[in-house]
């Protein structure tokens, strides 16, 4: 997919809310359980009430990883049934992946190929050649981490390096990278008056935002200071919108909880670009 | 495996050595290709050919990812495989993971519990609560970035950050997270005189050296510098070894490249430690 297509499908659904699936088998409808593959089941039940009001879905590999094998199964069930139902959808492999040069092309080969992702986490910390494999893909997007949601981010990311902070400098030194075009990043939430100093660095590259919701960030604020003139935004919900009920209606709560935010990025959107 | 039981079983193998597991299906001898299953045939035959030179085996889990499920459980039984047969030896899951806490949470349990690794490598971008989870499990060792041994390793890792290069300061922030006892990290032999620095701030700790062979690093620099009282070294070597012959004699001459190593590393470690 384009950065083109995302951004009429934006539009089109007036909504740039990315669905994070983080199943975990403890927080799932126990009525679930007695299915063969319970994690596929619900993913599959959260894509098909969510997905009309969402542009993209992140499932998050720890999350499929701890369950072995069966988790792995059912992340790729989860990536090809979007891909085969809604092939509109943008899809992320949130993996945080990064290693020398030949490795990070095999999790490239892992995300991009064998499962069809359209896009993938990675992080910064051993540079250059550690991203730039995949930056090779055509038409796939690889989000780098620049400064996340976590409390853990003012150890290192915000350091000062040489007058500027490190987020700040990984930023900079990511847009001199080969096919650095395919490069997205993640910025979270809770910090959005960082927004306007990353709006310097990379004006027009989408940002994917988690931490609004369960991690306490604001979604106007992040606009406010965050959105560029094509939207530039993708903001990740998890556990906001798919634990919205342990209960058999917990799609229909889920649908709710995503439809009250596509509301309000509706009311953004419009306002700002009079869709 | 508690640090104490991976330094005695250094001093009776005289050997520091861990083998990567890297496999490619385009690498490995094309007559394994025949096989069912040909990554774990390839495995399984380096580590029944090496095990008693090696104190370490590293599976890359990007070998086994850009398989799909496939390669999941060729990585599901290479680390059974070893756990069974050979259950003195140290196995790392090189991972290279790292996300907030509940995320993080979940890969310890991947690679801790479902598989049952002793050690996981992660990323130190996200700070505390990203690495902390994974200290959280008893006899199990994370090994964290701090200087490896790629080109990219000057893009940030190297970064001047309030009088002391970026690395220097991952190191001694996580001193002070719960747990710190159970890191470790990855320094590159690429960079033998960093060492000594290192040494200055995480004097006990094992450090696994990537580096050695294929990348370049000086086995013998890296001794000089880097080796403590109680060896605290794990030097991994991958392609050197496990891609020495394309034939039906790789593992024998997997074996060969293994015995080479081994025998410098007895050389080095019978003249400081006159065992």
């Amino acid at each position: 997919m384009t950065t083109q297509q995302l951004h009429e499908q934006i539009l089109q659904k007036k909504s740039f809310l990315c669905v994070g699936l983080d199943p975990d088998l403890t927080k799932i409808p126990s009525h679930l359980l007695e299915n063969e593959d319970p994690i596929f089941e619900f993913n599959k039940a959260i894509i098909d009430a969510t997905h009309d009001l969402t542009v993209g879905y992140k499932p998050n590999t720890a999350f499929f990883e701890a369950y072995g094998i069966k988790g792995w199964m059912s992340l790729q069930k989860t990536i090809h049934y979007i891909n085969e139902n809604y092939p509109d959808i943008f899809t992320i492999a949130d993996a945080k992946r990064g290693d020398i040069g030949n490795t990070s092309s095999m999790y490239a080969k892992a995300f991009f190929e064998d499962l069809n992702f359209d896009s993938v986490t990675v992080a910064p910390y051993m540079g250059k050649d550690s991203v730039e494999p995949f930056l090779a893909f055509e038409n796939k997007h690889t989000i780098m981490l620049a400064l996340t949601s976590n409390e853990g981010a003012f150890d290192f990311q915000t350091l000062n390096t040489n007058g500027k902070e490190l987020y700040k400098q990984v930023l900079e030194t990511s847009k001199t990278w080969k096919n650095s075009e395919n490069l997205m990043y993640v910025v979270g939430a809770t910090k959005a008056e960082y927004f306007t100093e990353i709006r310097k660095i990379v004006p027009d590259s989408f940002l994917l935002v988690p931490g609004i919701g369960a991690q306490g960030g604001s979604l106007s604020e992040v606009c406010k200071y965050g959105m560029n003139d094509k939207v530039g935004l993708l903001v990740n919900s998890a556990r906001a919108i798919i634990y919205a009920s342990k209960g058999t209606d917990f799609a229909e709560k889920a649908r709710e909880e995503a439809l009250k935010v596509q509301k309000e990025m509706e009311g953004i959107i419009g306002l700002k670009f009079q869709v």
